[in-house]
């Protein structure tokens, strides 16, 4: 059945306010106006990021349909559309690239003037949300909302995969694995022998782990309070686990003792205050980096301790792994074809989307790495 | 007359408690001991790091003598003393290189463990002061204390410099020059065509400006409460100039306006959590780099919105340009020497050391740049 052009009923997860359970409901999705691309989703991770959203840590418009890790097929496009087509593989991306703005342009930096993040408008680029319940608006989340069978994202949030790619997977190199992956080999570039310091072992921090292993850490601290997480993590080459919850001094101050002048590389990937500044004063004082990779809630304040600044260490937010998005991403599944990168430690478990509450339950018991979602 | 092994009564200005005016005193300056060289200070700079020790702003021990900026010739030398002999010309080094520790064998970072700034102990190695006033222990600051005839310093932190030196002006390569030209250059590696705001148009800031205009950048924002600068400052560089007071909204805001997109890099040259602050917030929210090159009071916390982070920006503490000092400083001598760095538009005072109050009082005023005491 030919859908191009005309409004699909499909099945969708929506959040009707923050801190409610999501409830799969069937909604409308119109078509893909100019500039837009309709996708059939594949599958979909459930990252952090997403419980932010359902927390209410970042100012949303509810209801709105979550959702930013997707991987499917292009279903149809708008007008002047000509990156993707009908038919393509491809990801969705929470850090666009619009290839115009001055991020995009400049040969650093990644955050595109595009994004729908900080602040998120919960529209598209017209003002108008392409989905809806019994005639209700219903927003998107990112412009990318991937907790759903079908989707509309502009044509810079969306990119075009190797046909080869397995899209049961491959949805993690939509946000997880970059981001974390590239945290450590492209933003904090991290050096032959150095001594990095993980806290948050989920998903990105999982990420972070096998890019600092790639990168020839000779040792890779890792920190959670889910001791379940410490198994994995060491067969991704974490060398010691740490559970802040039963050390008899904080978390910083082991770190130190077990280094004795802090750690090269301090990767925070949990999105807490708390663990950011710990993972400040785990880095060494004079060559020290620590990369923030974890969203806080808005209007909270990382405060750091004057002196701690001067001795010349190095505080830097992550966004993505900065890699432009358009241009990366499509190498990263074709790394991971060739072999290069192995994201299936990072896919713990597979469900149904109608299993979505089993797949929230397991992730809020801190049973899987990432939890994917098939269509 | 010989004075090497004897006690050496001189002159050197004493500050006897915080927040009270600096005296000129006769003290006693015992010779070195093993390690130790005792120099006979030709000229010292007066920088806003010896403002602070006044202050009270940092944890000092008083009566001191205060003065870190020095340069001068070898008097004598303890045991085991070879990188100096007496005759030498050398600079005062507050940030050592004693070779031995984890900073200096690391290849980047210079936040030498022997450094006595933070924090500081106010004696020598062997937790005794070399400085006396009428059998009275008077302490060192930052084991460097130039305001005096004759000062007593570790090995480590003091370096020869060529012999053709012109000592009334290199003392500002001791610190003021390398900690912002350096700023510049070395920590931020300011990229050509890019655009740098500059906090704080003093000795340090005029520094970072001569770096960024050295480095290529095409505009170079001053930031100063005190007008009187801007017209040295644009000699050096600066192509706007900005009077925070004179704004109708926060400089942050008018930076963002001027130049669209934030600043590249932006350097915090003052030594205060709010300039800090406005430094932070006037960089490009994806690529911006914050260099905080100022040194805020203890007990101060430099308190970022999590959100700002998110984005990908960088802050880095910066201490004295990351110069491992041995190492480089005496190449900025002879770089002066070679007129590949011109350090003279810096030096706007020269007075005798028995103008000292003379000088403190056209520091304050802001009448200086930098004023050099002459011994």
């Amino acid at each position: 059945m030919d859908t191009a052009g005309k409004t699909i009923t499909c099945r969708a997860a929506i959040a009707w306010k923050e801190k409610s359970p999501l409830k799969i409901e069937e909604v409308q999705v119109e078509p893909p106006k100019s500039g837009e691309v309709r996708i059939k989703m594949a599958s979909t991770g459930i990252c952090g990021t997403d419980d932010h959203v359902l927390k209410g840590d970042l100012s949303m418009k509810y209801p709105l349909i979550p959702g930013h890790e997707g991987a499917g097929i292009v279903e149809s496009v708008g007008d002047g559309v000509c990156s993707v087509k009908p038919g393509d593989k491809v990801l969705t991306l929470i850090v666009p690239q619009c290839g115009e703005c001055d991020a995009c342009l400049h040969c650093l930096g990644n955050f595109c003037d595009k994004q729908d993040i900080l602040p998120c408008s919960g529209v598209m680029m017209d003002g108008t949300s392409r989905f809806s319940y019994r005639g209700q608006t219903v927003y998107h989340s990112f412009r990318t909302s991937t907790f759903t069978e079908y989707t509309v994202v502009p044509e810079f949030a969306v990119v075009k995969i190797d046909d080869a790619a397995p899209l049961d997977k491959v949805c993690l190199i939509s946000c997880g694995v970059p981001t974390g992956y590239g945290a450590a080999v492209n933003s904090a570039k991290v050096t032959p022998g150095s001594t990095c310091v993980v806290f948050g072992l989920g998903g990105v921090g999982s990420a972070i782990v096998m890019g600092c292993k790639a990168s020839g850490a000779s040792r890779i601290i890792g920190v959670d309070i889910n001791e379940q997480k410490f198994c994995r993590a060491r067969a991704l080459g974490v060398t010691d686990c740490l559970n802040p919850t039963k050390l008899q001094k904080p978390v910083q101050e082991v770190v130190m003792e077990m280094t004795g002048v802090g750690a090269n590389f301090a990767f925070e990937a949990i999105g807490k205050i708390e663990t950011m500044l710990a993972a400040w004063n785990s880095c060494n004082n004079s060559y020290g980096v620590c990369l923030i990779v974890g969203v806080a809630p808005v209007n909270t304040q990382l405060c750091l301790q004057a002196v701690s600044i001067v001795s010349g260490k190095t505080l830097k937010g992550v966004c993505l792994g900065d890699y432009k998005t358009k241009d990366c991403i499509p190498q990263l599944v074709t790394d991971y074809l060739q072999n290069k990168i192995n994201i299936d430690p990072l896919v713990t478990h597979q469900l149904p989307f109608n299993e979505l509450h089993k797949a929230m339950k397991l992730y809020y018991k801190g049973k899987t790495i990432r939890c994917v979602l098939l269509f």
